[in-house]
């Protein structure tokens, strides 16, 4: 077989084989097949396309190129779930320890964040104490014994994907769906879970600014999982504001930790019962949603899930002291409130300009060896559809460094957009994707 | 400006700029864009396409990536005539002297061959003595004198175009018109000429096979060279068979000389004819293409064009008395007569297995490094249209090797189809471009 074929096939628009995608994915991470002639093949299949069944054996393959977690040793049907990336984005710390609570298990393997925020590891190594790498054998016991354990990436997931992904960066490759989706899914497949739910964020601050485009990636998503014997759903949420009401590492533990005690920002409890249902409904926990639904509401409500997700930050070695009570974790240097120049009624929040703010006061990495001040970020105060006047507070910056803090104030006014006419709030889910298709509300 | 922008750009099918062009040849040139980009804007180049101005901005830009003859030193209107390649074309010497024989200068810079037969170059040096590595100021200086002066090609012409061409030959990026035409192009325009007839061959021994892709190209050409200041012609010839009776170095030079002198193979004789006409015509010798045919057959049937063949390889130190009596070169050690394994109609002759069995004979290169044997080749008797029995001679192998004599015979006899029912011959002029669009008989 020889790279330049499977190029011309793909250039003619013709389908490659199992055999062709197989050749190009274990030539390409070897080293063998040379970075022009993968970019090459890789622009002829962003103005070609690829079909499920190539994408599938894309997906497939790349997850095949590095580890493949073995959960076995866990009991019970797995489930995972991703978010293919949002600001103020806490949900994983809400929907995991819900499942968990109701006998359905959680072996998560989370990233750390590059940009404007945290990822779920971050987050959660704000609660003093709490333990990221906890070696293999730890990690599977939690789970069997608790259902649920969160652990920093360590393993060679997907390498194939990465180097591809390295080359599709620079090489004007990266918005085709199917690279997208194969690209994220190779992950899911390598990290071993049986039932995968995706939050697919559309919006400004989304990497799919439209409902259509979110809907098309999901629905791609969808079906590699499937495909690949994993039961799959997504859910599309809004990301054209911040998700809750905080960014920070730990302002958003403490959010999170709020709607796991029934309080908190209900579009956040609402984006997190439904992602957490579809976790339930997968895995067989719940004959239907709207069962799972009620068996979800339930355990918030009646502290049992805020109780399991005091366990397993106990079980990881964090001080449930400060989950008994956040106001043991001393406060910023900075509190300072930010507020609206005009009135009128807020008419968009550009979310990527808010995780830009919360970035500069100190609570993203730019590069990966920055470090992460965990306490510093933000609080929304005024969302898409409220009414403001001159003057009111619109949120707070936290920072620890008085030196960045106009310039966060400065990125903080600049995402909001303001109309003299009233406007409507954000719709927090637009729709999701089962193996049946795309179903928008 | 960055390359990233330049592929997205072309990979949603805009234009792209002269400015952007001019980054990417002399970026990549220059090792400042690497190869992965290239190729992935290659690739969005052969999909999207490129319109005549950005073809022409290309070419330009690759033709200035190196060395810019200056002509400028030779007085009157410098013509060139460049072949897409074919098998048996030994049509610049003829065309070469008939055109400098009436006061057009030929300033001709010629590459070696690789494949099937040699180039120009080598088919001079076949000539005992003839020298084609002259000094510049020789070269401007024979040109001003006898109109006519041929050289093996030493300066750096249009390196971004070579090294554009070894990635497009492995990135399945070589088969797009615009590409092709620009990197023919791009050296042409280096070499000076005012004016350029191009001789497109299309059919199962060129490049392109069918005539409407062949006069695609042409048209392409016209428009880059018309667009770059250089009148600009294309005759699309036929490359069905052999073009004349033979192959091989010596060989074509002495039925150059037969034509030269008014007598040889009638297509071939045709086929000059035309070539040399539109050089007359676009450097102005000739008012229109009918006077300046009449002045091309005066010159081959009055014998100046075949003086003008002898000075000129006199004039170059080539040894005339091989001229005068091309019997003086001495024989080849094996003559051998190929038949016709059947009887019936020739129906094809496959000109790129002659010219392989050529190269078997040693007549060709198939790595630049190979040293041609001047006396070998092949003779070829029977051509489409021909009515042949079992037995007849169809040609002759002509070769210094007994041991590969029989392989060359088995390619020559695979490269004949017969048919039992009658044939047409093959037409050997299929049509000419100019500044006005392509017109076909």
């Amino acid at each position: 077989m020889r790279m330049y074929d499977v190029i011309t096939a793909k250039k003619h628009g013709m389908e490659l084989t199992d055999e062709q995608i197989a050749f190009v994915v274990k030539g390409f991470t070897a080293g063998d097949i040379p970075d022009y002639q993968m970019s090459a093949l890789l622009m002829a299949i962003c103005l070609k396309g690829l079909n499920e069944r190539e994408t599938a054996t894309l997906t497939m393959e790349m997850a095949q190129s590095g580890d493949m977690l073995d959960l076995s040793a866990i009991h019970g049907k797995k489930a995972d779930k991703h978010s293919t990336g949002g600001v103020g984005d806490k949900t994983t710390m809400i929907v995991a320890p819900i499942v968990a609570c109701l006998g359905v298990p959680v072996a998560k393997m989370s990233g750390r964040g590059l940009g404007h925020t945290g990822g779920t590891i971050d987050k959660l190594e704000s609660i003093p104490g709490f333990r990221t790498t906890i070696p293999a054998e730890e990690f599977i016991r939690n789970v069997n014994e608790i259902q649920i354990a969160v652990a920093g990436q360590s393993a060679n997931l997907a390498p194939a994907d990465k180097k591809m992904y390295a080359l599709r960066d620079v090489t004007a490759t990266v918005d085709n769906i199917s690279l997208i989706a194969s690209s994220i899914m190779s992950k899911k497949l390598a990290s071993g879970a049986d039932v995968i739910v995706l939050d697919v964020k559309t919006g400004s601050g989304a990497f799919m600014k439209t409902v259509e485009d979110s809907a098309e990636l999901a629905r791609a998503m969808v079906s590699i999982g499937n495909h690949c014997g994993r039961k799959t759903y997504a859910v599309i949420t809004d990301m054209n504001q911040v998700l809750g009401r905080y960014v920070g590492n730990w302002l958003e533990v403490r959010e999170a930790m709020e709607v796991l005690s029934g309080r908190g920002d209900e579009e956040l409890r609402m984006v997190s019962v439904t992602l957490a249902s579809y976790m339930l409904y997968g895995s067989g926990a719940a004959k239907t949603l709207a069962e799972a639904e009620t068996m979800v509401n339930r355990v918030l409500d009646d502290g049992s899930a805020f109780r399991k997700f005091r366990e397993f930050v106990e079980r990881q070695g964090g001080d449930v002291s400060v989950v008994d009570d956040p106001s043991r974790i001393p406060p910023v240097t900075y509190e300072v409130p930010v507020t609206a120049p005009r009135s009128g009624y807020v008419a968009e929040i550009n979310a990527e300009e808010i995780g830009t703010a919360s970035l500069l006061l100190g609570g993203g990495r730019e590069k990966k060896e920055d470090t992460i001040d965990p306490l510093v970020g933000i609080r929304v105060d005024k969302k898409v559809g409220d009414r403001v006047n001159e003057g009111d507070v619109i949120g707070v910056l936290y920072g620890n460094d008085e030196k960045i803090i106009d310039a966060a104030r400065e990125r903080f006014l600049g995402a909001y957009r303001y109309s003299d006419t009233a406007t409507k709030p954000v719709v927090p889910i637009y729709g999701f994707v089962d193996e049946n298709g795309i179903h928008l509300n």
